[in-house]
């Protein structure tokens, strides 16, 4: 079998030489996701095994559904890494820039010795940028090395990396699916990450109330702009009213996206105190979503992003419709160009 | 690289003699799924190439969300099967059991050739008999042994080859996704298949009615068993009212049992003429639910199962959960034993 990253590979070693023997912080980025936690363990894992003492720092804790990834790895937050010792080396993980790890991370750990990455802006802040844009994420880059190296993964560290490929996949179906993903998928799942217990932590412990939220979110889909943007609300009870909260509405746009014919899905969460928090989330890129965003002040991806109003007039509505339409014709243009 | 399949390729290869030059009804089962389409379309466009014209039989039709995958390739309905050539051979695939095709279509091809199958319930049928219950799915087997045998897989035999795992495995998440599962879609990704493409049409083509028939589901999900079993019903009504059709109940009852705690998920149709249709899943295979199916007639996996009673009695609510009971006391005890 070839080498699945022989240069990163490589880059990695290099790392390994710098941190040997140091302490190090795995630091990945605020909100961490299913990638960001399973890089951070296996990484960790992997130093710890070496004789690096290594601890996982995020400025944001660990969500519920992956505490399964990160059970028997350290993580602290932003106050302890601060009191971390002065010689601590930080090793960035699944973070497209230094800033992405939040404020006053980035500021303890001014100068990582290592970034390790699967995004296409990642800005190789580190000494070492081990990055690798055709990456379906950033567990998929560190199980390839792993194996190209021959450096043990238990079923811990299986586990972990397994997990950061099934979310950052959205299941084995994301554009960016390769068969070298498949491949150390299945290298992982023979060193002992298991597909149910990743299936069922992630995906089958929901909360009667979040169906609940689901069910109310479901009840407020409407169709606008001739049925290509589809939009869903939650009305300032709707978490008291189900016993949910924020972090419940996770999946819900999705509902909205997967309609046939719709191309934008959004969800509306109406404050109790008046505000608005709106995720959109697009199919094509073309759509550019970051842009929408934008004129509220909010940000993302193309495919996804969201925006915060701390007091909305009430006409939110009507002008987050104004401005998809507006995105709805540049992207008809394109397609025209495209076409032609 | 070993043979995935050696011994049923062997199998195949006899069946591959078996039909030679001859002209072959690929049968799968009554209200195919992706698995079984995507085996019936594989299947069919090999025996195509090889010489031997085939066409795929279905009692019902395929389903709207998985017509990408049989796009081209012959499918007909069983009054049309009925005026196929007196001599044309029938090799099943995805049938547990000869009756599994359907009650007419079972009789119009009394003495099937073959039989392609991962049900662990399998009651080799055929002449050739070509069975693994270690596989994800009937797809899985396919691949492998056209893998083993070097027969041509193009990249519309891929892309149904991979839909067949995709569906059959839940997105590569139950509990016989293996290591061969990952290998073989890698492999099929790499003859053509599309992770993204399938992921568009299986997941983001929706129709609203469904959404709305989900909504209703959720509406109605009661817990039973001390929470350990979450019930959904649609009334006889609810097609009509939603605007949709039996296939569009397909996942509905991966939301009652995706609720944390809960070990059997069901879902309850009840039809205007008086019967129901059961769907059972289970998150731990101990739940046996073939079994609990079987004592209404129905079959199907440890971990997911169906029935269909024409006429129900008014308890039938009542009897399914005495049954379910009974199995969750089962699991409790063999538990108690593995803990032991």
């Amino acid at each position: 079998m070839g080498k699945f990253f022989p240069e990163l590979s490589e880059g990695f070693q290099r790392l390994l030489g710098a941190v040997e023997g140091r302490s190090v912080a795995v630091v990945g980025h605020a909100r961490p996701d299913g990638d960001c936690i399973g890089s951070q363990v296996a990484l960790a894992r992997v130093l710890c095994a070496r004789g690096s003492p290594a601890v996982c720092v995020n400025a944001d804790p660990v969500p519920r559904r992956l505490a399964f990834a990160a059970r028997g790895t350290a993580f602290i937050r932003t106050e302890e890494a601060l009191r971390l010792p002065e010689d601590t080396l930080a090793v960035f993980v699944d973070c497209a820039d230094h800033a992405r790890a939040g404020e006053r991370v980035r500021q303890r750990f001014p100068s990582p010795v290592g970034n390790i990455d699967h995004h296409l802006s990642n800005s190789a802040f580190a000494a070492v940028n081990i990055v690798d844009s055709g990456s379906a994420a950033s567990c998929e880059i560190l199980a390839g090395i792993f194996i190209d190296l021959g450096i043990p993964i238990d079923a811990s560290t299986a586990s972990a990396l397994f997990t950061g490929i099934v979310t950052d996949t959205g299941q084995f179906r994301f554009n960016s699916t390769s068969q070298r993903t498949f491949i150390l998928a299945g290298e992982l799942v023979a060193r002992g990450a298991s597909p149910p217990e990743a299936g069922y932590e992630l995906y089958e412990r929901e909360s009667s109330g979040k169906l609940r939220l689901l069910q109310q979110f479901l009840a407020s889909l409407t169709m606008e702009c001739g049925g290509r943007v589809c939009i869903g609300t939650l009305a300032p009870n709707a978490f008291e009213a189900t016993g949910t909260t924020a972090e419940d509405t996770e999946g819900l746009v999705d509902f909205a996206r997967s309609i046939d014919g719709v191309e934008i899905g959004v969800l509306i969460e109406e404050r109790p105190e008046g505000g608005v928090k709106a995720s959109l989330r697009a199919k094509d890129p073309l759509c550019r979503l970051d842009l929408a965003a934008g004129q509220f002040g909010g940000g993302g991806h193309a495919c996804a992003a969201g925006l915060n109003q701390k007091k909305a007039n009430g006409d939110f509505r009507e002008r987050l419709l104004e401005v998809l339409r507006e995105r709805l014709r540049v992207v008809d243009a394109e397609r025209a160009k495209l076409g032609a």
